[in-house]
C-alpha cells in the first residue's frame, strides 16, 4: 500500500451566494485530511455529483435550505463514489468502491458506517450516483409515493431532460401512463425527450409560454405533475390539471437564485374546486424505498428499457463551472465531476 | 290541505358579476312553481343559507366554481330547511321537515330523492344547515381527512369566527389539538373565539400583518392549517408550518371578487424542504362521511361542548345584502335567511 496522502484538494465555500453565486463564492484549497482511525475508509473519489438542492445549503434562505447550511471555509459535500485505497473497517478492503458523501474534493476519509459497498460489475460506477442512485430514487418516490401515479395518468415533467426527470417521465411510461410529457430548455433536449426517452410529447420552455405549450401537448389536461422547476411551470400545471390530480414539489430550479421572494402560482385556489393535491418531498426521507427501488429499477436498467444520461466534467477544477451550468441548464441528465 | 301557490318569490340571477357583486347582479322575481307531479314534494322553506362558494357559481372564473355556475335568469340555489306543505311522495307528509337545495325561494317544488328528513325535536331545524350539515361536516373533512389531524397538532384556522372555521376550530380542540390559533376580522370576533369557542389564542388580521400575529400567535410553528381564505393568510402559514404540516384548502374568500388573478403565495417552494401538503377539498366528496360525522358530532351538540354562531336576516327581501355582507367579514358563523 502506499502512503496515504496527508492531504486533498477540496473545493470550500467561501462566501455564501446572493443571488446567483458566481466562482469568486468557491475556493479549490488544499485541506488536510483526517486521520484514519478506527473504522475509516480512505477512499479516491472517481465521481462526483453536483446538483440544484446544494445551492439552498449555500445560502440560508428559509425552506430551500434542505439539510443544514454548508459551513463557510469548510470542504463542501454531496454524494461521491469511489475506490478504497486504505481501510481499517472490518468487511472493507483496498479495491473496493464505495458510494458516501464526502464528495466536492479528490481524497476523502470517511466512517465506513457512512460508506456503501457499490459493485462495478453490477453497473458502470457512475450509475449508483443518478440512475440507481438518490435522482433514481427521487424519481420513483415522487411518483409512486408522493404523487400517488396510478395506471392511465397522464403525467406531466418539468426539466424532463435533467437528472431527476429523465428517470421519472421513463418510469412513468414503464408503469404504464397514458401518456407522459416533458419540457426542456433546448430543442436539442426536446428531441432527446421524444426520440431516444420514449416521451409521448415535449416542448422547450424558452420558446412560448409553459401554459400554451403544455395545454396543446396536454388537450385532455394531466393528472400527475413531477415538479423539479417551480415559477411558470407550476402555475401552468395547476391549470391543466384534471380533478384530484397530484403535484409532487420536488424542486424549484428556477427560483434557487431569486434574491426576492418569487411570484407564486396566482391560480393556486383551483387547488379547492379541482380537489389537487400539492406534497413537497425530499429524497433522503424515503431511504426505506430502497430495497424495493432497486428490485424495481435494475432490471429496466439491464434490459435497456429504462436509460439515463449524464453530463461528465473533467477534474476538480471544473467542479464549480458544472454546478453553475446547472442553473442555465447546460446539462443533460446527471451532473457528475470525473476525477 | 291549502290550496298550493302557483308562483313563489326566488331570487334570480340577472347578471355575472366582475369583481364584487353588486345588488344590481340579482333580482327578486315572482315566479311559476312546477307543478307537483309524482314524487314530489311542496316545501315551504324557513331557513336558507348564503354562503361563500356561491360566489363562484355566479362568475365563470375556472376553478373557483365548484358546481356548474348558476343560469342567468333562473332561481339561484342553494341549501334551504323547510317544511312540507303537500307531499305526491311515499314516507312524506305534510308537516315533516326537510333538508334540501332549492334555496334563495320561499317555496320550492323538489322531488323526494332530493330531499333529507330531518328532526327538529333533536337539534334546532337551522342546525341542519349548519353545525350539523355541510358545514360541520366541510370542518370535519377538512381537520380528519383532507389535513389528517394528529392528537398534539398545533391548528391554525382562518375566518375562524365564521361558520366552517368555527367548527374546525372547536373540533381540533375537542379531539386532542395542542393548540387552536384562529384569525378574524374583528376585535369582537377575536374575542368570541377566545372567550366562548375555547381557542388558546386569535388575532385581528386587520390590525397587522397575518405572517407576524401568527409568528407571535404560534411560537412552536403550526402542524395543521384550514385555509377558508387565501391570499396573505396562506402564505403566512406555509412560512409558520413546522415540518410534515398539512393544509387543507377549504376556500379563498379573500380571492373570490379578484378580477385579475391574485398573487399565489411566494414562499411555496418551502413545501419542498419542509414536506409540506396541501390538499383542496369541497364537502360534496366527502358525503360517504356523513354517517360518522352525524354520530360524532352530535353528541358534542348535545353536550354543549361543541357550539355554534348563526347570523340571521330576516326575509328574502334581506337575502342578497347577507350574501353580500359574507366578502365584507357581516357575519358571525353561519349565515341563514330566516323566512
Amino acid at each position: 500500500m502506499l502512503e496515504p496522502p496527508a492531504t486533498t484538494r477540496a473545493w470550500h465555500l467561501v462566501a455564501r451566494p446572493v443571488g446567483e453565486p458566481s466562482p469568486q463564492d468557491f475556493a479549490l484549497r488544499e485541506t488536510p485530511l483526517a486521520p484514519l482511525g478506527d473504522g475509516r475508509l480512505l477512499v479516491r473519489n472517481a465521481y462526483f455529483s453536483v446538483d440544484p438542492y446544494m445551492r439552498g445549503r449555500m445560502g440560508d434562505t428559509p425552506g430551500y435550505a434542505y439539510f443544514p447550511p454548508y459551513a463557510l471555509d469548510e470542504p463542501l459535500a454531496g454524494h461521491a463514489v469511489g475506490e478504497v485505497v486504505a481501510s481499517t473497517a472490518e468487511g472493507f478492503t483496498p479495491g473496493d468502491h464505495v458510494l458516501h458523501f464526502a464528495g466536492w474534493r479528490e481524497h476523502a476519509v470517511v466512517p465506513a458506517a457512512e460508506a456503501t459497498r457499490v459493485d462495478p460489475e453490477a453497473a458502470p460506477l457512475t450509475a449508483y450516483l443518478s440512475v440507481l442512485g438518490m435522482t433514481g430514487l427521487s424519481a420513483y418516490a415522487a411518483l409512486f409515493h408522493v404523487a400517488s401515479f396510478r395506471k392511465g395518468d397522464t403525467v406531466f415533467v418539468s426539466g424532463a431532460a435533467g437528472a431527476v426527470g429523465s428517470q421519472a417521465g421513463q418510469m412513468a411510461r414503464l408503469k404504464g401512463a397514458t401518456r407522459v410529457i416533458g419540457s426542456a430548455g433546448s430543442d436539442e433536449k426536446v428531441r432527446l425527450l421524444v426520440e431516444e426517452l420514449g416521451f409521448d410529447a415535449a416542448f422547450n420552455y424558452r420558446t412560448a409560454p409553459v401554459a400554451e405549450q403544455l395545454a396543446q401537448a396536454a388537450p385532455d389536461g394531466i393528472d400527475l405533475y413531477v415538479d423539479t422547476v417551480g415559477g411558470d411551470h407550476l402555475e401552468a400545471a395547476i391549470h391543466a390539471m384534471n380533478e384530484h390530480g397530484r403535484i409532487a414539489l420536488c424542486g424549484a430550479i428556477a427560483q434557487y437564485n431569486d434574491v426576492e421572494a418569487p411570484p407564486g402560482p396566482r391560480n393556486l385556489a383551483q387547488a379547492i374546486g379541482k380537489r389537487l393535491t400539492l406534497r413537497g418531498m425530499i429524497v433522503t426521507d424515503f431511504q426505506d424505498l430502497l430495497p424495493r427501488f432497486t428490485e424495481e429499477v435494475t432490471p429496466w436498467v439491464r434490459s435497456g428499457e429504462l436509460t439515463w444520461r449524464e453530463t461528465h466534467a473533467d477534474g476538480i477544477d471544473s467542479a464549480v463551472r458544472a454546478f453553475l451550468g446547472l442553473f442555465r441548464g447546460d446539462n443533460v441528465g446527471k451532473t457528475l465531476v470525473r476525477l
